[in-house]
């Protein structure tokens, strides 16, 4: 039975195997300076529609948040997140370990707003950490996206409070082919100091692409120093441009949000509540325990969210680029005998 | 007027003074290896009845909390809070420029229970921090107290999770002299795998003194990477010495209470509510805006804790060892035209 | 004209690019828990003769000895590193980065000895770093490689101060593989605290393979912590059961060195000297630097070690997995007439 | 018999007992913002001629470097000393501790120029830590000093490569006061980005004041971060002004002085030669081990600076504003005995 535990459970989209396959013996120099990763930042640029913008490409989202983060902040100084935000909860202390306190503020659906953030933000006094940038991950940990207006919002809190504003698209291929996305590339690029475009649960075996709008000459050091610069670089350079240069990406994340929209509309047809109205490729139904329990024995593979009371368990299904449209009808199929 | 703002708005008890003078042209040796902090050592090992603690003197609270816990802690464990604590809201982050996340959780009163404090432990899993102690402050920062029992239960939370019981004693001395502790020194001792008997908030210049239930013999090598080792350390040894030889302590704790429950008595009297029930030198009354405004005109000196309401607004007003009878008196007898 | 850069100029052997591809649609679950993981760490664990080993899998060699480093340390502990060492000079101060000093001691041929060590070992107390571990390469960054007998003298100088040893194997495929080395991998896994097997430099994509002689059951958190765990982490497990099931890593760190051995003694033939004799697949010619103008003009890259006179310069050729004979050919043919 | 340990020995000069007395029942705000503390900086703004300076009060030498120096790099820069630098190692490793590599270089008397600084500092590419910072002592650890010629060499590297120059001046009263000094304190703080007025070490408790060129307004949020405000903050600025307010600096830096050559020319009369040339209160005689055995049977206690070769050790006398004349001629009457 197929595993919905989440979007990297393959390797990768077949066009990433020939890219590799067909550059495997050019020699390149090392570290991300090659002309495959120079050609895909230039793709990116273009795509942002941000020619100034420095872009840098790291293996995996924890990695990439560290290492941004670290890079932007000085010392004392703090990063609002909502709770569920990955760099809270699920970093193991990433962030805290380069020296920077995470800022949580429970919010109800995974989304900051500025009156959210104001409420984490403190004094502003010596005694306290300064709050100088806002994290906010799209889609979110919960499946939800922000909409234009929302995140217009968040950049002009940011000004008013000469914050940086920080996207975690880990999933922002899934946020763009969202029905409920109104943003584009290049207006996350401008209200945005530094996002990236999330590879590694999008089709590549691995990668996100770091967009920095104003250019850090040393980005590089703080690259290294965290061990996030990669020998062969290249591996990372070819990936983006492959997903990004014939709007495969897109395609890619609209596959995996109508898989994902099947299912949650099997399940709500069948009454299903859920945690949170998502409109994106991670699905969180509140089922019966036992329910739970036949699909797990049943052989099918996802994360449990949460207990939601003695009786009811929230779990999480994601769907991928490379979720067949058989393993969804398989589910529903196999759904209402669990029930 | 006198100010209410703090309890380390004097220097020193006169016999730290005298103490100071006395000694002022021994020749010793530097860094706390002297007999005076020998001597000051062995006084708090008795008083605590722990005759193989560790006893290292620092000069300020929020240097030997996060020099304490930065030893005490590997890389990706991580320390939890009420989200009032101090090591959460007014160390600038001290605590996660050493690399640990301090997990808070909101409290009714500044306390800290199994329950609370396991609701921020996370899932014990390796995308998480590893919940590793639970620090607590007694008397806490909105001037509760501990009692046996709680702290017991905290103990037992530890012990069934392996997780080490840190007590922050900026105001221990006022949490003892509480009507409403039942907790003696070898007790706290005994419970906790490490605390401080703080002196800069009860008659010493400076100086908090940290007990650590298991001798560390690497702790020196960490108070000096921190910068906590003071050259003259003797400087330390004599305060507590002096402090804790005969009582003097204990005394001055209780003077500071006495007159913070005349303040608070004084306040009642006016049918003024409290931000919660304070045993202890620190007290939250809550004021009309216009009389925090004239007490301030007439100046008296204080915090301001929080809004409550548009109208409304919680001060701290602070007692301390050094605080005159005359000056509590004066406040009650100003208090009513403010009102 | 070919590249002796670096031996990361290129993909991956041909035979880890077909597992790739062979295992892209298998579901696994994420973060190394996989069984492509679990069968490269038997692999491992088979061929070091060390069944209670513990092996983890990460992207590249900086992060590998960031993670391991900071992981093996307590805070105020240090590593002894030959100054050349990797550690101390090409990884933009990462050890630093987590808090620990690198004592560096300049040797005659980038190998440490327990002389060498121990004049870098400071006084053992508290007002100095407390050496706590030696860092060794093999193959070191000139080339060198360690005897069995000059390993073991760095264990006994271990043990007897309660030290850790820890092998940075970037090349190790290259320092097994040469005519110098009279060390096994048992011999390796049991000398030494940790190691890692490196695959970047010896025909993976990237991967380093770390060995952890005694389990630390919380070595994943600090995985997760620094960034350092790949989320499709079968990607690590295949390509090192597809170089070492079968002999295949040794047998590509042999062509390696011939590679180097021929360019070796075609220079030596011309009377060039070398830096240092160097037994593995980095060479260190010392030429003319009108030679170095003409080669560099042919198109032949190279890195620049150093100026030695205002007349010569000593640059470093590194042969791969992947040169071929013709590149080795060419360069000879070519450099008379550069000379 | 007296101790030539160190010169923090003993307590304070008496006239800073005095001001502690006399301002004991003050009361004033905490953290540093009191009167005394303002006072403090303005004397010290105007001995340096320095109005836009920013002067803060820190309880240490070890304290002061951490902070300000972490204050003043980003992540991946490091600091250049000479290998006896005081950062380098007698702090344990404090600087590494904040993130920062201190990059070492031998040298023949302590002092740095610019050829050695430079050797130290690398290749300035995103491989290696970038140097942007020289750390020099004055006096330095053996007792040399700066010339106004050397220190503004080093100013003008450090200008050629944007660089921070900072001085720890720990002992800059005894530089201050050394016949060969030829710079004044207007003259260092034009010279430097940032310096510290050693109080510790010339008759202060305790303290050191900070001095930075240019006002960074989030300096305090460093401090408190690193545990290095001190609640009566007070203490220090009242200790600053006694010292600073009418030449009492200077004065008991020259007594110190003053005792050191007596030292130093009674010994040089016997032909004990020395490690190196002081002309601060600092001597370093080489004494054969048996005179050294009896003065230490004698009780004289000083430290032992390095073994020189079998028969003789290096030792290391130390002079301060306590030392009475006294104590100067017992040992010196005591010497010839001994040899």
């Amino acid at each position: 039975m197929y595993s919905f535990r989440n979007d990297y459970s393959e390797g990768a989209h077949p066009k990433i195997i020939q890219a590799l396959t067909d550059t495997n013996f050019q020699q390149t120099c090392g570290y991300g300076l090659d002309p495959l990763c120079q050609q895909a930042a230039n793709t990116i640029r273009r795509l942002c529609q941000a020619p100034a913008a420095d872009v840098h490409f790291l293996a995996g989202g924890t990695q990439t948040n560290l290492t941004a983060i670290a890079s932007l902040l000085r010392p004392y100084e703090a990063v609002i997140a909502a709770s569920t935000g990955h760099v809270n909860v699920h970093e193991t202390g990433a962030i805290e370990a380069t020296g920077h306190k995470v800022c949580a503020v429970p919010t109800p659906d995974g989304k900051l707003t500025p009156e959210l953030a104001e409420s984490a933000a403190g004094d502003r006094q010596e005694h306290m950490v300064y709050p100088r940038m806002v994290y906010v991950s799209d889609t979110t940990e919960v499946g939800t996206v922000y909409t234009k207006a929302e995140l217009t919002a968040l950049r002009q809190y940011c000004d008013r409070h000469g914050m940086l504003l920080y996207l975690d698209g880990a999933r922002l291929g899934s946020a763009l082919a969202s029905p409920e996305n109104d943003l584009t590339l290049p207006e996350i690029a401008a209200l945005t100091d530094a996002f990236y475009i999330g590879g590694t649960k999008n089709g590549a075996l691995f990668g996100e692409a770091l967009v920095l709008a104003s250019p850090d000459p040393h980005f590089r050091w703080h690259l290294k120093q965290r061990g996030a610069m990669l020998a062969k670089g290249r591996l990372l350079g070819l990936q983006f441009q492959a997903l990004l240069e014939d709007g495969l990406y897109l395609e890619l994340a609209r596959h995996a949000n109508e898989a994902a929209f099947r299912l949650r509309d099997g399940l709500a047809a069948r009454k299903i509540p859920f945690l949170v109205d998502s409109p994106s490729n991670q699905q969180f139904p509140i089922l019966p325990n036992t329910a739970v329990q036949r699909l797990q024995d049943l052989g099918y593979a996802f994360e449990i969210q949460q207990a939601m009371d003695p009786d009811h368990t929230c779990i999480r299904l994601v769907t991928s680029w490379a979720t067949p449209d058989s393993a969804v009808e398989d589910f529903l199929r196999d759904l209402p005998a669990c029930l």
